[in-house]
């Protein structure tokens, strides 16, 4: 029924972008904030640049790992500015703000998003797009793509605020950071949001990819010395294609039938 | 570097509704039509509604299963008048178009995408929707949804060519069904399409499907006489997140280490 969207920032050098992501959210009614591996949010600076997005950055969460900062996510938005060697595709911003409001419909449940930011220079490491199940560009100029960081969680919140808010112009706000659908008159009552139908948490993932290592090692497909490239690739597969709570199930089920068949 | 659509009709009865779906297609600038269980193509009604898209009738294939009909495919979207219980989500016509037509941009290898109708008044069999990858909905007014059959043909026809086609309003049409991404001046030369780096085509789809049969009978998990939900559910969820074809391989590689395990 809604779309619950989190902000997450990891590896931020410049407290000056804190504050610039914390007023970029808030003006576009987003309010959740975590924080992984950055330098201090609570820095003059950052409380200057803020310009009165203050209580965004007081109430930010401190992770200390991007595992961390997603373990209750549904949905993992890496936003990337090079085209990488990947083969998860980069979407497009408003491709991705379309899709959430499409998920933010009547009879929907409730879904945690994380926007996840990296660092100024360098991105997000590979490591930490491992962790995401969507990846997100905004489209530059070719010969000009340098995007600030500030600027960057600028386009995101504004054109996630224009594809899931409802309201007309003008409007006040409704409880940020939580979009709801637009409800029709006699709309269903909605669904309790049963975890079994929705994606799988980024924690119950990882419960998932560490039982596929174990039975694939068992078998010998993998050799833990020299796994090259398996690992990763299966884990963005399933990362970009996450499975909801009832499949994610089978797959652990069909693993442990493996691991103890009943009947040879 | 391309995408390359083609239309696929299950079951229609009304030959009237090929031959509009024909002309649909022509005005639109696509030309490639498959059969299935179809009444006759090249009746006279169908040819006078056709009116003057015969071509298109006249090179149309007969395919005995829809199997058969998309075993080339990469992509298979499914068309559903109604919002059913399905795990797969209903997407609109428009997002739909919008993500093939960021598949057909610069860089991207040929792929294979048919558009499934159904019969006009049941639309699709749960066998047909379980074949496809994308389930598309045309958005309708919720107390008046019976959109006919080639009315549907056409509204798809012009979305796609509408996200396809990079050529101005006027202009002559491209080579009819096969629309090239917009190609600025000094592109890099097209990658051959290494069947790899695509979507598995719907017959090896099916090779691994057999596969992971065989597999979960052996485990004991899959009773083969009481299969319940459970081979609906995989193939669900691999269909709608469709493995490239190096994912597939990997896929029958752990198939394969299951059945003849190297250690234990």
């Amino acid at each position: 029924m809604s779309v619950e969207i989190v902000f997450v920032m990891v590896g931020t050098t410049h407290t000056g972008n804190l504050g610039a992501a914390a007023r970029a959210m808030k003006t576009m009614g987003f309010s959740r904030l975590r924080l992984v591996d950055t330098c201090a949010h609570l820095s003059a600076e950052a409380l200057a640049r803020s310009s009165g997005a203050n209580d965004v950055l007081q109430e930010a969460q401190r992770c200390d790992t991007l595992q961390e900062a997603v373990a209750d996510c549904h949905i993992v938005v890496g936003t990337s500015a090079r085209a990488r060697q990947l083969s998860v595709p980069l979407r497009s911003c408003r491709s991705i703000a379309e899709e959430l409001r499409e998920l933010s419909g009547v009879g929907s449940p409730d879904q945690t998003v994380a926007m996840v930011f990296g660092q100024e220079r360098s991105g997000l490491s590979n490591e930490s797009l491992d962790l995401c199940t969507r990846l997100l560009r905004i489209p530059c100029n070719p010969d000009f793509s340098s995007l600030n960081l500030g600027s960057a969680v600028q386009v995101v919140a504004y054109e996630l605020s224009q594809s899931l808010q409802s309201i007309p112009l003008g409007a006040p706000l409704p409880q940020p950071g939580k979009w709801k659908g637009s409800t029709a008159k006699d709309s269903p009552p909605v669904p309790s949001a049963d975890p079994d139908e929705l994606p799988a948490t980024s924690e119950a993932m990882e419960h998932f990819f560490e039982h596929l290592d174990r039975v694939m090692i068992n078998t010998g497909f993998l050799d833990p010395d020299n796994p090259r490239l398996l690992r990763r690739r299966l884990r963005r597969y399933f990362e970009s294609h996450r499975p909801l709570g009832s499949e994610l199930a089978i797959f652990r089920g069909i693993l442990s039938s493996v691991e103890n068949p009943r009947k040879r």
